[in-house]
């Protein structure tokens, strides 16, 4: 079992022969590479190989393609929906080395890095420049992992999802071709969309090796606060109106009373144990005071009670790091246990009743979720703990995610705002799609034919 | 020459029996659809027929598919790079029957029409909401031709293109089969982006029947406001100051003083015949104040006159109408004659230096082109008066666009920021994109194998 598979024993052969020790087959590094933050369970690669440069991440996909030996590749492993995991065995691309920033324009608001560069690397590198880059997921994911995954965070509500962020990407092809999908202008009418097509493609259609981000300058204030509320209607209201009137929050962020005391135990807060809002304005000093002022007022007549400010950039820092650490303070409820981590996300004014609905199912199941949501957006989570070697906890978190995502598609919403199709979400992309998951299969056929790329994710070919 | 082609008779015929007097071959309506707004030379379809329903187009696109003929979808023929014209002759589905709003949701900022809505009834249809869409070609384009061209217009430096505001289309493939490309929620992360792919996709690999698009609250707030300065530095550098300082205008245009002559003489005005800036802010009316003052202050710094403001709504209506006429007030210069609209965007810090080169280059040749842009997203535009019929002007035309584009080009930016490739522009898209026009071509290939939607558009199969 811990042999390497011999089907791809002469890839791993000639992988090893150009990249001597940057190739591994040990157990250790195999295991490591076995699995991402998920429930979904881990399977072993082959091999796992360190290139240092795009050139390098073409010729192991042509080395691969040559003997139909799968290639995965992999940045921080935080995906979660099973997205890295290497199910079908082959050889993981770990982009440890190309973690460089290769050019900052802050005149032009931009950035091009290499996949591995993590978004707090990124953003601890330009912020002397007056610059950050908004989008955050939960973990301290790899930008090109983010873009594979159309990744959002806490952000989105203002800045948009990697979707609206990525401007160019290079990319290697499953025959080991290099391209590069767009210029540097702000916006484009030449030809196909390529590289937002690759934005979301998961390393099913290649592998993402530089990534050329839009950035911002840092807002001239910001504020962050903390609201509770005496009913859940009346936070998700608030969001709603809020969203509907237009103001600008840069955040707005719903935390349940289930939530909030996991956020209380692991980052050590005394927040009261009530629905919460988390919120934040960006702007001049004038402008933040006036969002601010419209969202105290429509909280207020929500049930919601005072603004607890965090004006400091300590305080702010903390408030978003708790928030951000939701998934290992959810693991540390119940140690040993596996976050089954749902994603829906809906039509702004279907919110409250998706949420409701969804509550409702919780009430009455055994297993503990935490909600948890980026509801400017539409999107939240349930984060359910679960004993992924319990087979009834399994089929009880199976249970009430197909409840939610049906419920969430009959409402014209998605099964995955933001984790992606991975292993975890396969079943409900017709539901979701129908006739336009065929589409995905001939472009996924056409650039991969020998299907070789991430083999088995978004949909078995 | 003026009668159908025998080859696509098969077709026409079948057409006929399903269409019945919603097919036509007459010389009229043919010449109707062989055009559209630029300089290309005009080609007659075979036919035209009238669909009332994205089923109809489908059976349409079935018939056209079983006998090769070529299909070419049409909006309002307002394209400007011979995108619409069937210069392989065959079908053209004029979508003028399918013109209804379909939807709106207040609640959800978004609304879905069929393809031939165009801007102007959609935001006539939608206004005693509080609401409207910001996407304006100069033109009153019809939506779905909108999407096709991945389209911007005025307002995208601060609300995006229609790349950033098509929620969902619906598509008619090359096979008939009819797709949705996606729900109405803000942001999904599951599978490839369809929107985006079919966005910009110039009807060559499907034809878009319905569009959702995502819609805006009529600000609060707006002020519009027209400034004069002694140079093109000048105005060039109060744009890239105020893009760099993040100051979110909602329109920022460029026009010069040949421009600015052929708008006061079109739309009967008397505004100083000088390089010119036209802004407009959004937002609360504090909001307004404060956007204005920065970009007041910048302009002063570079230059500037006093802003003449709009504060009216016709006086706005006015000032946007001047500006969007120009392409018209322009043939008015020089009547009889043809535009030839280059299309240059290029990352903001190199603006004047693109600007500033092309002028030299202007100066130096015998034809005359008014100079207008969409300056915050780095997007402008010449308008070369010409006559098509005389080669020397041609090739001048063609010499100095092929100057401006390789000068973008090696600034890293496009030779197409909103008018897409049609006819006119596939000689750059390798220099553009190298390799991944291949993938394009693969993508076209497996979408649409017999190459019947739009050929030879964007590139040759």
């Amino acid at each position: 079992m811990n042999m390497p598979a011999e089907k791809h024993q002469t890839a791993i052969d000639e992988l090893r022969a150009r990249f001597g020790e940057r190739l591994s087959t040990s157990t250790g590094v195999r295991d490591h590479h076995s699995k991402d933050e998920s429930w979904h369970h881990p399977h072993r690669p082959d091999a796992v190989v360190f290139p240092n440069s795009t050139e390098e991440v073409a010729d192991i996909v042509r080395i691969c393609a040559a003997h139909k030996t799968p290639v995965v590749a992999y940045g921080t492993g935080s995906s979660l929906e099973g997205n890295v995991i290497p199910h079908h065995g082959g050889v993981v691309v770990d982009l440890a080395n190309m973690n460089k920033v290769l050019r900052v324009s802050a005149e032009d608001l931009d950035v091009t890095v290499q996949a591995r560069v993590t978004r707090k690397e990124l953003n601890a590198f330009i912020r002397d420049q007056g610059l950050f880059f908004p989008i955050d997921p939960g973990a301290d994911a790899s930008l090109g992992g983010m873009a594979a995954t159309r990744a959002s965070g806490t952000n989105a509500v203002r800045y948009g999802t990697m979707r609206e962020n990525v401007l160019a990407l290079t990319v290697v092809l499953a025959d080991g071709r290099i391209i590069r999908t767009s210029r540097r202008s702000r916006k484009s009418a030449a030809g196909y969309d390529l590289t937002r097509l690759f934005v979301g493609s998961e390393g099913t259609l290649g592998i993402i090796t530089e990534v050329t981000l839009r950035l911002y300058g840092i807002p001239e204030a910001m504020a962050a606060a903390v609201c509770s509320f005496d009913s859940i209607e009346g936070a998700v209201d608030t969001v709603i109106q809020t969203i509907q009137l237009g103001i600008p929050v840069a955040r707005i962020e719903l935390l349940d009373d289930v939530q909030m005391d996991s956020v209380n135990k692991f980052s050590k807060l005394n927040y009261p144990v009530k629905d919460t809002l988390f919120v934040e304005f960006h702007g001049t000093e004038a402008g933040v005071k006036e969002q601010a002022e419209m969202v105290q007022s429509i909280a207020a007549e929500h049930g919601g009670g005072e603004f607890k400010w965090a004006t400091k950039t300590e305080e702010r820092t903390a408030l978003w790091t708790a928030r951000h650490d939701v998934t290992y303070a959810n693991k540390a409820l119940r140690p040993g246990c596996e976050i089954w981590a749902t994603d829906v996300c809906v039509p702004i004014s279907k919110l409250a009743e998706c949420i409701m609905e969804t509550k409702k199912d919780l009430k009455d199941s055994f297993l503990i979720a935490p909600l948890v949501g980026h509801v400017g957006d539409g999107n939240f989570h349930l984060g359910f703990l679960i004993n992924r070697d319990d087979p009834k906890e399994l089929e009880e978190a199976e249970r009430l995610n197909d409840r939610l995502v049906m419920r969430a598609l009959a409402m014209d919403g998605t099964c995955t705002g933001e984790h992606g199709i991975g292993l975890g979400k396969q079943k409900f992309l017709v539901a979701e799609h129908g006739e336009a998951v065929a589409v995905m299969r001939q472009i996924k056929k056409a650039l991969d034919p020998q299907n070789i790329l991430n083999p088995g994710k978004i949909f078995t070919m």
